[in-house]
């Protein structure tokens, strides 16, 4: 039997638990034995929930145990998830984790750590939901010198623009209505403003160039909440729709450019039809060439399916972190060739 | 240094040379030595070739010589590819193979072979050429209960679908034109009569549901030799593309159905956006919901970055086939309860 910890049984946490449930005597015939978890660590109790008896509000009975030897930390936000997660790693065991923000902000850190303590750190979940797209970058393109990364990361703000553009309603009367469906989170600032997606694309430069990007070095960081039903009309007059990208590149010269703003996507663009909560990330290869990753960019389950593929590859695979220092000049300026003015906004065609 | 064999110098053998060539100290970096290809395995030649001197025609000189870690097989046709792969497997060696003919044939075969010598024999290669495909739905969706997969699986076949319909030309006419442009064969039987397609949902389907399928497992294989203008335009009047499409999917009672037909889909699917020699597949599991992998389905360099993904797992991962062996129940009529009949042809919509 293998021992786990939840940490944090939010939606992703509880999504987890719904999956090992549901899916039991799959994972047991991948892993050749029961996958338990052990632990749940939340403030909350849980009363009458399967897992009441596990539930723990100290850190130290899981950091004790030794036979806990993987913690799923999704507990979101940044303090304690770094501290929890960083003391799991010094006491041997590996962390997988669905949180962007410990990721973006302290993940080479937690990748250092884990080098040093021959466990992995392993964050498939924190970019892209469930789509399995961090894992493909490290393993299946590594022989890829990898020129651009750049997608949908965001489902909330994709579903407010196709709101917006099939209904032809404002931008605050679709955010409402993704608040009402549970698609945007009551205080959406994150989501509408690019910093979600910001994060995202930190990270998924960071594994495709061999480097680690902050927030810090994006370029500009525009969301969705300048954009009106006028920019879109004229968006789709000239054959374009308007998505929120994140788009990280880097140019011959060594130079990276990382920004997310509000882009134009033309039919030919597999991106045209990526419509409601789904992402998709589009990666070009010196090898493959164009490559699509596409699916649920959220969701209990669908990012569960991700911590938990995490969690077999810390058992089965056990793989270690890669620690890559290419260096790069950071461009701080959007000077792109192809590009539409629309209403006094710039809007780059991606 | 890490010394490989490449058996079979043709598109993707030729591709793979460019590739090891292009990247070398990427690659070196990844696997912390250098990549070596000691040996080419061809009856040709190659004369003024830099590889010229490691040409050789004898498999007893890669057998015999205990540096070979890693054999590539890029044959192409199943003997002696299937023979050449199984001494290399028994004297040691992971095999990594593009060939789909094989991987159908034998697939289960060589890697109970595999299994027992405590080697690799990983095909990533063989299905949706450089996309990572088979290693993601191994390895992060290995969770999940996956109940369909379905794709676009042959560029050939897709660009003259498109053309067809793009430029109202026949089918001979846009068939004489990949021709031309080298995107089809000069006897490209096996692509417009659907059979490269049946093999590769064959594979997809072994993977996705943990058993083995085999061609004669398919419920109809039917190619878009005849597939007519008056068919697309239909569809295009109903709002459909007419797409050539490898399905596999189980139910809940187990029954498993697969077939290659030409299916009509509609502007609402991703496939529908999949156009020219780019292929595309959709995967439905049970916790991650939709996902779709796309990407360029041949070409020597883009299949060449599957096959060198193949070998530095081979070499880093070491992972070891999984014999599963789920029962199926096998149908082998298509009762689909969505389909359109256009002149006396029935398409699934898909």
């Amino acid at each position: 039997m293998i021992n786990i910890a939840i940490m944090g049984m939010g939606v992703v946490g509880g999504g987890l638990y719904d999956a090992v449930s549901q899916n039991k005597s799959l994972i047991m015939s991948v892993l050749g034995e029961e996958l338990n978890i052990k632990y749940v660590l939340d403030k909350r109790k849980f009363p009458g929930h399967e897992l009441e008896n596990r539930v723990v509000s100290d850190i130290n009975v899981i950091l004790e145990d030794k036979d806990i030897s993987v913690v799923a930390e999704t507990m979101g936000g940044d303090r304690p998830a770094y501290d929890f997660s960083l003391a799991c790693i010094k006491a041997g065991k590996s962390v997988v984790t669905s949180n962007k923000l410990v990721v973006e902000k302290y993940g080479r850190e937690l990748e250092e750590a884990a080098l040093q303590n021959n466990v992995c750190y392993l964050y498939e979940a924190s970019a892209g939901g469930g789509i399995p797209l961090i894992h493909p970058l490290c393993h299946c393109l590594s022989a890829n010198k990898i020129t651009k990364v750049a997608g949908i990361l965001n489902g909330t703000t994709n579903y407010i623009l196709e709101r917006m553009e099939s209904d032809g309603i404002s931008f605050e009367e679709a955010l409402a209505d993704a608040k009402r469906l549970g698609y945007a989170e009551v205080n959406p600032e994150a989501d509408i403003k690019g910093y979600d997606t910001a994060r995202k694309i930190c990270i998924l430069a960071s594994v495709c160039f061999g480097s680690r990007f902050y927030l810090d070095d994006l370029a500009e960081i525009t969301g969705i909440d300048q954009t009106e039903s006028k920019h879109i009309i004229e968006a789709a007059r000239l054959g374009y729709k308007i998505k929120l990208l994140g788009v990280a590149e880097v140019n011959e010269q060594g130079e990276t450019l990382l920004f997310v703003k509000p882009c134009l996507v033309s039919k030919d663009s597999l991106l045209y039809g990526v419509n409601g909560v789904f992402n998709c990330v589009m990666v070009k290869g010196n090898l493959v060439g164009d490559v699509a990753f596409y699916g649920q960019g959220a969701g209990g389950l669908a990012t569960a399916s991700a911590v938990l593929s995490d969690i077999i590859e810390a058992i089965k695979l056990k793989t270690l972190p890669i620690l890559k220092n290419n260096p790069f000049l950071i461009k701080k300026d959007i000077n792109l060739q192809n590009s539409v003015d629309i209403y006094g906004i710039n809007f780059p065609v991606i």
